[in-house]
C-alpha cells in the first residue's frame, strides 16, 4: 500500500508533515520518486497504478454493439485515410450502409419539422416582422401556430427541463395519434413516456425488469444488437428465439413456448419478450396471427412484451402494419379476462420512418396494462436522467401530428413524405433484385423498416480464408467489400443467425444506384477467387 | 403454471387446439375464463398475473432522488389544484426553488445561442434573404458565421447521428477553451467526450467502474442526489465523506483517508472518489490545497476523481474556481512521478452557469490519464446510446466559445451574461442575509453554484410533530413552507447531513423579491408555533 505524499522540493528527501503523520520522501536525481517512507510505521510505498480492464464492470467488458463495431470501426479508419490522402484507396468515399442514419446520406429533413423548431430554438424571431417572414414562405402559417402551442406546452422555452415524462401537451398529441392509429382504441398521455430516441426506452424498461441471472429475456434471431447489449450491461440472460428465414423471417410461437420451457427447467424466468415490428434487420413484417399468438403466449407466461415498432412508417406496398397495442385490445374484447394482464411496452422514434431525424433524440414509450407501483418505478427511473431533450420531445409532437389537409404545409409536406417513402421503396425493390441475381446470395423480399438482410452461402474457400485471419466469414466478406468498394455493412453475426448460416446487414438509404453497381462488381470477383 | 389458449366462442367450453397440444377452456356466464384445462394433462391453468415490486430490479427500488422527490411531487399535485380552482390555496403559483431549472423561472436564454440554433435547425433560413435577416438583426452576422461553421462540423445535418464520442470540431472548440481556462496546460479532442448533460456522464463512468458489492465510491455529504441514485443502480458502495459546514463546507482529507482505510478493512475496494466543485448542495468552492490533498489520496489509493464541475461559471465575487485538471497538471509538474497514474473526469454541462440551458441536455466530460483500453470502454458504452443530442453538442460549442471582442454579438452577449451573473450573485446575498437574520437558521456563505444549503435548528415540538406524521424534521419544515407559500425545496435528508442535523436546499433563481418576504414570515409563523 502507499501513501500520501505533499512534497516541497525536487530532489534529496524531504520531511513532510501530513495532517498527523509524517513521510520521508527521497527523489532521485531526475525528480522521479524513489523511495517513500512512512516516518513512524516505516511502510515502504508508491503510487498506484492505473485501472486496467480487469478493473473494469465485466457487463460492461461483455457488452457488444456490432453497429458501432470493427467494421464500422475499420470504416472510419479508411474515411481518415481518404481525407489525409484522397487518391490512396480503390474509392473515394465511404457508403455508411452500416446504421439507419438517413441525413448522414442526404435525405432532406421534412421542411415543416425543422420551420417548427427553428423558431421553437428563437422566439424571439417571430417579433421580427412575423408577417414578412410568412409572406416570405420563410415559416408556413401553421408552423408559426405550432411553434406558439408548443411554446406555451413546454412552459415558454425548451431551454427549460420538462417533468420527467415528458411535456404533457406532446403526450396528449401522441395519446391522440396512437387513438387515431388504432381505430379508435383509445390511448391516454398518463401511459406515454417521452424519451431520448427509442434506445432510452429499451435501456429503463431492461434495467427495471432485469434481475440479474435469474432473468430471461427472449428476443429474436436475427436481433438489433442494442437488444443483447443492453441484456450484458443487466448481465441477464438473452433467450433467443429464431426468426424462420423461408418463411419471410416469420415467427414460430411454437419455438417461443419450447425456449420457455427450457428456460424455467433452467431456473431462469422469462420475464420480457422482444418484438422488432418492422424487423430490423430483417424488414419483415408480422401478421395479425402472429402477433396474436405472441399476445397468448404473454398472458399464458406474465411475460412482458417489449415491441420495438420504431419503423411502423417504413412500410412498403403490399404490406400492412398492424400495432401491438390494437391488436391486443381486440383479443381482450374477443377473450374476456385472458388477456388482462398483458403488459406491452410500444417504442416509437423519430429517428427512423421518414422522419430521420436520428440526431435529435426523440421518442416515446407507451405503457399498457403496467401496475401502478411498475410505472412510478419507471418513472423514477427516468427522473434520474432529469428529462429527454425538449427539442427532441417536439419533434414527437410533429411526427405524431404532421399537416393536415387544408394546414398551409400540407402539399408541401405530403410531397416531401411521398418522394422519400417512394425512393426508399424504389432501392430496397432494386437492391433486393440485385442480390437475387448475384450467385451465392438469397435475400428475403423487404416489407419493411430500412434493412436488407440476405444470406451469404460463402465458399469453403472464402470460409477457410476467413478461419486463417481469425475472422468470421461474415465479417470477412464485410471488410472485404468495404476494403474494396468502401461500402460499410454489418456482419450477420452482430445481429446474431442460424449457426452455420453467414448474413450481412445493410440499409438502402444511400442514394443513387452507382454503389449497387460496384457491390455487384466486388461479389462476383470475390466469388471468381474463392469460388470452390 | 397457467397454458396458452386461443378461443372462439365467449362462453360455454371450447376446445382449441394450438400447435401439437390442445386445451378445453370453460367461461362463466359473463364470459370471464373460469377454468382451463390441459386436455392431456388435465393440468388447470389461468393466465398469468402482473408484475409487482417484487419483480422488479432491486437496485431501481433501491435508488431515490430527491430533487424530484416528495416533496416536489406534493408540488405538481399543488399546481394542479391551482390550475383547476386558483383561489383554493393561500398563494397563486408554485416557486420552484427545487431544481436548478432557470428557464422555468424565466432567465432568458442567451440570444446568440438561440440564434445559432435557430439557424441549425433550418439552414434554408439563409436561403431566404440572408443580408435582409442579419440587416434586420434577426441574425448577428458571428451567429451565421458559427453556424456555418457547425453545420459542416456536424456533416451537413443536426438531424444526423453524430459519431458516439460527439462531433469532432465541437470537441475541439472544447479542448481549445480547457486550454485557456487552464492557463495553457493543452487539452486534446480525443480525450473529450460529448454527453447529455453531465448526468448521462456520470452514468457512464459509475457503470464502468463499479464492479457491485466490491466497489466503493467517496461522496461528500452533503452531495447531489444523483451520485447515490446511480450508486444504488449500480449495487455498489456510497462510501459518505462529511464535509465541514462550519469552515464553509471544506474538505477534511484525513477525514477521507479513514474512510479509505475502513471501506479497505471491509474488503470494499474505493474506487472513484466524487468532487463536485463549486458545490452542491453546499454551494462551497474547493481551495487549491484541498484540491492539491485528495490528489494526494488519489495517487497514494489509484482512485479515479470524477470532478462534477458544472457549476464553474456559477462564482461568486471573492471566489475563485480552480479546475482540478489544472492542478493535477501544477502537481504532475512539480512532483515528477508521484501524480502521473491518477485518473481524473471531469464534467461540464449546459444547464448551469449563465446558459441555464437544462432541456438542451448539453455537456462534455474530459478524460485525464485513463489508459487507452479503458476509454474504448466507455465509448462502447456511449455508442450503445448512439450519440448525445446534436444540438445539445452545438451549445456545448456555443458555451465553451461565446462572442469575442471586436464579434458582432460581442457587446450584447457580455451584457445579457452580466446581467444574469449580477443578479444571481445578488439574489444569493439577499437570501443569505435573511437566513441569517431568522431565529434557528444558520447559513454559510454562498460562494458558487445556484442553492443555498441553510442548518435548521429545529424546536423539539416541531420534531415531534414530524414524527407524529412520520416525516424526518427537514421533511416537514419543506412541506409545512410549501403548503403555506408555494415554495418548493427539497429537504436535507435528501443529500445526506450529518446526524441529528437538518437543512434543506434551495435555489435563488426565482425572480424578484417576494418569494422570500412570504418565506420570511412563514418562518416567524413556524417558530412562533413550535418554539419550545
Amino acid at each position: 500500500m502507499v501513501s500520501s505524499v505533499l512534497v516541497g522540493q525536487r530532489f534529496g528527501t524531504v520531511l513532510r508533515a501530513y495532517g498527523k503523520r509524517s513521510w520521508l520522501i527521497r527523489f532521485n536525481s531526475s525528480g522521479k520518486v524513489h523511495h517513500v517512507h512512512h516516518k513512524n510505521a516505516r511502510q515502504q510505498f508508491y503510487p498506484a497504478e492505473k485501472l486496467g480492464l480487469r478493473d473494469i464492470n465485466e457487463n460492461v467488458l461483455e457488452a457488444k454493439y456490432a453497429v458501432r463495431g470493427t467494421i464500422p470501426m475499420r470504416a472510419e479508419e479508411l474515411q481518415q485515410q481518404l481525407r489525409r490522402d484522397p487518391g490512396s484507396l480503390p474509392f473515394s468515399s465511404i457508403v455508411s450502409a452500416n446504421i439507419g442514419n438517413p441525413q448522414q446520406l442526404n435525405q432532406k429533413p421534412l421542411s415543416f419539422y425543422r420551420q417548427v423548431l427553428s423558431i421553437l430554438q428563437h422566439p424571439e424571431i417571430l417579433n421580427q416582422g412575423r408577417e414578412e417572414l410568412v409572406e416570405k414562405g420563410v415559416f408556413a402559417k401553421d408552423a408559426v401556430r405550432r411553434a406558439e402551442r408548443l411554446l406555451k406546452d413546454v412552459g415558454g422555452s425548451v431551454g427549460a427541463y420538462s417533468s420527467s415524462q415528458g411535456v404533457l401537451g406532446i403526450r396528449k398529441t401522441v395519446a391522440e395519434f396512437i387513438t387515431r392509429r388504432d381505430a379508435g382504441e383509445p390511448a391516454y398521455p398518463e401511459d406515454i413516456y417521452l424519451t431520448a430516441g427509442a434506445s432510452a426506452a429499451v435501456s429503463y424498461l431492461l434495467s427495471i425488469l432485469c434481475k440479474g441471472r435469474e432473468t430471461g429475456v427472449l428476443i429474436p434471431i436475427p436481433q438489433y444488437p442494442l437488444y443483447t447489449a443492453t441484456l450484458a450491461l443487466n448481465n441477464s440472460h438473452a433467450l433467443p428465439y429464431y426468426l424462420d428465414e423461408q418463411s419471410g423471417w416469420s415467427v414460430n410461437t411454437e419455438e417461443i413456448e419450447s425456449v420457455v420451457e427450457e428456460a424455467v427447467e433452467n431456473g431462469i424466468k422469462p420475464t420480457v419478450l422482444v418484438v422488432i415490428n418492422p424487423g430490423n434487420p430483417t424488414g419483415a413484417v408480422l401478421s395479425v396471427e402472429a402477433i396474436e399468438q405472441i399476445f397468448t403466449v404473454a398472458a399464458k407466461h406474465g411475460i412482458v412484451i417489449i415491441a420495438d415498432e420504431v419503423y411502423q412508417e417504413n412500410v412498403f406496398s403490399g404490406a400492412e402494419f398492424h400495432s401491438m397495442k390494437k391488436i391486443l385490445r381486440k383479443l381482450q374484447k374477443e377473450h374476456q379476462g385472458i388477456y388482462d394482464n398483458v403488459q406491452l411496452a410500444s417504442l416509437h422514434s423519430t429517428s427512423k420512418g421518414v422522419s430521420g431525424e436520428c440526431g435529435q433524440r426523440g421518442g416515446y414509450m407507451e405503457l399498457v396494462g403496467f401496475s401502478y407501483e411498475v410505472r412510478q418505478v419507471v418513472l423514477k427511473l427516468a427522473s434520474i436522467s432529469l428529462c429527454s431533450v425538449v427539442t427532441g420531445q417536439a419533434l414527437v409532437d410533429l411526427m405524431v401530428s404532421p399537416p393536415k389537409p387544408g394546414d398551409e404545409s400540407y402539399e408541401t409536406d405530403r410531397l416531401e413524405r411521398e418522394t422519400i417513402h417512394n425512393e426508399l421503396d424504389r432501392r430496397a425493390s432494386l437492391l433486393h433484385e440485385v442480390f437475387n441475381s448475384l450467385e451465392g446470395i438469397e435475400c428475403q423480399k423487404p416489407q419493411g423498416a430500412m434493412y436488407l438482410f440476405p444470406k451469404l452461402n460463402l465458399p469453403y474457400k472464402a470460409v477457410q480464408a476467413a478461419q486463417h485471419l481469425d475472422m468470421t466469414p461474415d465479417e470477412f466478406y464485410c471488410l472485404s467489400l468495404l476494403e474494396a468498394t468502401g461500402i460499410c455493412t454489418v456482419p450477420g453475426s452482430g445481429f446474431g443467425q442460424e449457426p452455420g448460416t453467414y448474413h450481412l446487414r445493410t440499409t438502402f438509404l444511400a442514394s443513387g444506384v452507382e454503389w449497387i453497381k460496384k457491390w455487384e462488381a466486388f461479389h462476383k470477383s470475390f466469388y471468381d477467387k474463392y469460388r470452390d
